[in-house]
């Protein structure tokens, strides 16, 4: 029996980067649950930022951010991202975290994140309270420790990417693997297809 | 050490909803990855479909869509609404899933999903190859088994949500609880902030 729960944000799984705009010496950076790829061709991302935010200034400044993935360990630094205002905190300071330059764009990526994309922005809708941004991934950079086999992707395992949960707000890593995609669902298709 | 992979889609992690369009006799329905919230007010969902998608002419001819997210044990059913075409598969035979009336919008949702939102297209901006969508979330259902103490939204642990990992292309769920959002951070706050 299904119970209506009306209009809602709850949604799941969401990741949780930590994104960043500006430049090194002055930057704006905060945690984003409200973002995922939606496109391949160009590589693009979406997300969502309540339109008075102090990293949105900064991002439409440069015209580029960055997005920075933090693993499970990091859960801390990530959700201090999320609970201050660059207008009265210093992040970086409280963190310990450092940027270094992004290789094509002016948005700095974080040094302790293990995997940085860069993107520069595409287009931006506006949505209610708030600005949903798209941005072209132009570049990426991992932690060469953390790669596959193939030396060009990320093991998901070794990454250890940090999950948000919508609702009970907390984090949660991954599980392990429960089957491999465009392929366990094979079985279910009539014999012949 | 990092290394430079170029532009990606890569992106860690990422949810897998079965996305429905049309209706109840001539549905069209899909696994996505590239979905996400991006507002609250009102709460919005973006997702990106490939422009050549027959689920995505079904959901403009209404207007709107249901997003139902399945559990981990369900992998195979959700792999297989990703790798056949419904001009070519009957994706509703081959897995026995069935489809009830929304309460709002024209899109049923589906019965073995134990949570849906129902979501009414607001806007759609063109990405390349893809079409981004952007949904209001009008209406959502959950399975009462699920909810949380309030009984206003989902117990996470319940839920069990299908994760898709992009990369290794395969599946998995959440892992524990790792820390409380909104909260984990603040020792590192300054004293007095």
């Amino acid at each position: 029996m299904k119970k209506q729960l009306g209009p809602t944000q709850n949604f799941y799984p969401m990741p949780c980067p930590v994104v960043v705009g500006g430049t090194i010496d002055d930057p704006g950076a905060l945690a984003v649950a409200w973002i995922n790829i939606v496109s391949q061709t160009p590589p693009t991302i979406a997300m969502g930022l309540r339109r008075t935010r102090h990293t949105l200034e900064r991002i439409r400044a440069t015209g580029d951010f960055t997005v920075n993935i933090a693993s499970t360990g990091q859960a801390a630094q990530v959700d201090l991202f999320g609970i201050v205002s660059g207008r009265t905190a210093d992040k970086f300071a409280a963190t310990g975290w450092t940027l270094s330059p992004s290789s094509s764009i002016t948005a700095p990526i974080i040094d302790q994140c293990a995997y940085n994309l860069e993107c520069r922005i595409t287009n931006e809708v506006e949505v209610g309270e708030y600005a949903v941004i798209l941005g072209e991934v132009v570049e990426s950079h991992a932690e060469e420790t953390l790669l596959d086999q193939t030396g060009k992707k990320c093991d998901v395992a070794k990454l250890d990417p940090l999950v948000y949960v919508a609702g009970s707000r907390e984090y949660r890593g991954l599980g392990p693997k429960v089957a491999d995609a465009f392929s366990c669902g094979k079985p279910l298709l009539p014999a012949g297809e």
